[in-house]
């Protein structure tokens, strides 16, 4: 089985089986596929596509690359939420303390941020002393502890994807269903979970652009988890603003912690308690739909919740204290404001382009390597539908001594659009696959 | 002008324009653009296709990536013959010396065999002492003193192609039109002819083996050197069979030589004039098609054609006593009887399976630096519409103490169809495009 005849096997438009598929995996992780014919091979995928089953074989076999952590002796089944993507998303921030305050067990494992949408880790990290790379003993210690470990992938899990993912990146072929669901859905399978909730965002902010395409991925990775054995459902939410008021680092903290005390923007706190409250349904913690939504409503209305939050912070070496003190997070001093050019209601603030601004700021990276200021990002002082007058500000940047200003402003004034019409936010969920 | 923006560019189907083509072949010939982002543009492009414009640009980018030859002071138009690859196929050490016997000009630069098919330097080095390294100054020596030059590439001549092919044949994307015309044309381009006759080979032994494919192949080649300037016209012939009687290196300049006397296979000789032809119209020698193929009988039946291939070996470096002695060449000691398996009228020699016999018995490469063995072969005893009966000899196999015999000998006999309708060999010339 020569490498070159399987990318004309799939350029063809031919299948490749279970075989094919280790025998690529393999190559991958062992370092006898070199990079261009893996690139050659991934862009064939893309414009060819694969079956669902070649997904799940893929799937599989990256799972297989690596260990499958095992949770045993917990008191409930272990559930992980996965996002496909945002700006200004911090729900996982919201939603670990609440599902572990209400009795779920939840290992967590995020990314870091790359291209225009924050990661969790990044966002973890503004916290002074936070630590995201846990080993499997501290996680598993963690959740026994505390009812949730909020980490990174550990090295062991999926390395195939590590690769692949790097190369995709630089080749133009991460916009493709089968290898972005065997690369979110291998790493979720190999952590140990028996349940998870997808997040798919779809819209502008989102790397899925289309309502359709969208709705494609979630059903390709809920048909993944549940041959795997993991009970999966996945929520396709709109991106095209930011959820919530604030993008960055510190700032999400804050917004997330403000959530969690029950001062949290309507859309973030509606997003957080519904996927909080599947989460339970999930993992059987709940007795159904209403019962879990009513315990996620009371842990977070009795600060339970909060608690959650507090303690999981200070097991993983952060400094609880900026749960009262919001000045011991790091905070770009520059402040420069976004204003409306016109009277008249804000319909739109195009996620894409703040994230892009964000990143701009020093609060993003191109590389995996690059270093992120937490400090800065930009708040959305009028959401949309918001009635502005000339000279309002919409958006405040905060940047540091007006680093990326440039780059920034631009693409915020044009994330901007007021309209004389009114406008009505549309519904935040989609679609529901499960 | 981000490279990954480029590929994803080609991926989602859109146009390359001359500063992107510019900035790619640039980065191919500066080493700037690594091998999986070119992997993965390559791909693109044979999935998603070029437009005539964009393989135009592709090729003027080629071209401009190494030194363009001139040919000034020379008696008559430069002209070059290019076969996309055949099995069998020796008309080129039949045509350049035919064409400079009737006051031709040949700068002919070849290539190597690679994959199933021969390559004429490799035929030629079969020659105890023959050079084909010949520097500039030494071609245009040859050219001078005997009207033609049988040479490879010297390596100031469109150095982006070499990278780009060794990529392309071991990612699966040598299949494109657009790739194999900008390959083949920046070479003949930047070699400072004013005249070309292309063969475009189509069926079983081909690279294209659909004659749809073939045309279409013709079209792209014919249409680039014109816009190019140069005089282009293409054939598109059979290649289900191999050309004349003899596969391998030795054995092929044996029938070379025979057919330069007056005594090769119909087939082979049939073509071969028929190229010379064209090759002495297009660069103005001949007065017309009639003019030109009675010239070129002439020198075949003359012998001015065999005393033109004589001096042409020795002032390369080659021992001209070969014409008259074959005993000089290297001849592999084992033979082998392929049989008729059944009495009938032979119906199919494949020619792909002939070419991969020969590789196997140590005949042709893997990569470009494994050696050859010249004098292993496929000798044809019975063509295709002769009658035989069951035992007779259909193939002959020249080995090396048995070297590879297990691989081809099932191949071989694979290769071989009697049947018992009668057979009518088919024209060689399926079409002419120009």
């Amino acid at each position: 089985m020569r490498m070159v005849d399987l990318i004309r096997r799939k350029r063809d438009g031919g299948r490749l089986d279970r075989p094919a598929i280790d025998r690529i995996v393999a190559g991958v992780v062992d370092g006898t596929v070199p990079d261009y014919q893996l690139a050659a091979l991934l862009m064939a995928i893309v414009l060819r596509g694969m079956t669902p089953e070649e997904t799940a074989d893929l799937t599989a076999a990256m799972v297989d690359s690596g260990v499958k952590v095992t949770f045993d002796g917990l008191p409930g089944t272990p559930v992980d939420k996965h996002s496909t993507g945002g700006v200004g998303d911090k729900t996982s921030l919201v939603i670990a303390p609440l599902v572990a305050a209400c009795g779920g067990v939840v290992p967590m494992m995020s990314g870091r941020g790359l291209g225009h949408t924050g990661g969790t880790l990044d966002k973890l990290e503004a916290i002074p002393g936070f630590r995201t790379s846990l080993t499997l003993h501290e996680i598993r210690r963690a959740i026994a502890t505390v009812g949730a470990a909020l980490v990174g992938q550990t090295a062991e899990i999926a390395p195939a994807d590590r690769r692949l993912y790097a190369l995709r990146d630089v080749t133009g072929t991460v916009e493709s269903i089968p290898l972005i669901s065997a690369s979110i859905m291998s790493k979720k399978i190999a952590e140990g979970i028996g349940a998870l909730v997808l997040d798919v965002k779809t819209g502008a902010g989102a790397f899925m652009q289309t309502e359709g395409a969208s709705r494609d991925l979630a059903e390709s990775l809920v048909r993944i988890g549940r041959a795997a054995g993991v009970r999966t459902e996945a929520f396709v939410t709109r991106m095209d603003a930011p959820l919530g008021r604030e993008v960055g680092h510190a700032n999400e903290v804050v917004e997330s912690i403000e959530t969690l005390k029950g001062r949290g923007p309507r859309d973030l706190e509606h997003l957080s308690v519904l996927l909080a409250a599947r989460m339970l349904v999930l993992s059987r913690v709940g007795a159904g739909d209403d019962d879990a939504t009513q315990r996620v409503r009371d842990a977070l209305a009795s600060g339970a919740g909060l608690e959650s939050f507090r303690r999981i912070v200070a097991h993983q070496g952060g400094d609880p204290a900026v749960l009262d003190d919001y000045a011991r997070l790091p905070v770009a001093p520059g402040e420069h404001q976004v204003r409306a050019s016109r009277p008249g209601i804000v319909h739109a603030l195009h996620a894409g382009r703040i994230g892009r601004a964000a990143v701009a700021l020093g609060g993003g990276r191109s590389t995996l390597d690059d270093a992120i200021d937490p400090g800065v990002g930009v708040t959305v002082v009028t959401p949309r539908g918001s009635a502005v007058r000339e000279g309002d500000t919409v958006l405040v940047v905060h940047h540091r001594h007006g680093q990326g200003l440039s780059e920034a402003v631009p693409l915020l004034e044009r994330a901007v659009a007021i309209e004389d019409a009114p406008f009505d936010v549309p519904s935040l969920v989609v679609d529901v696959v499960g």
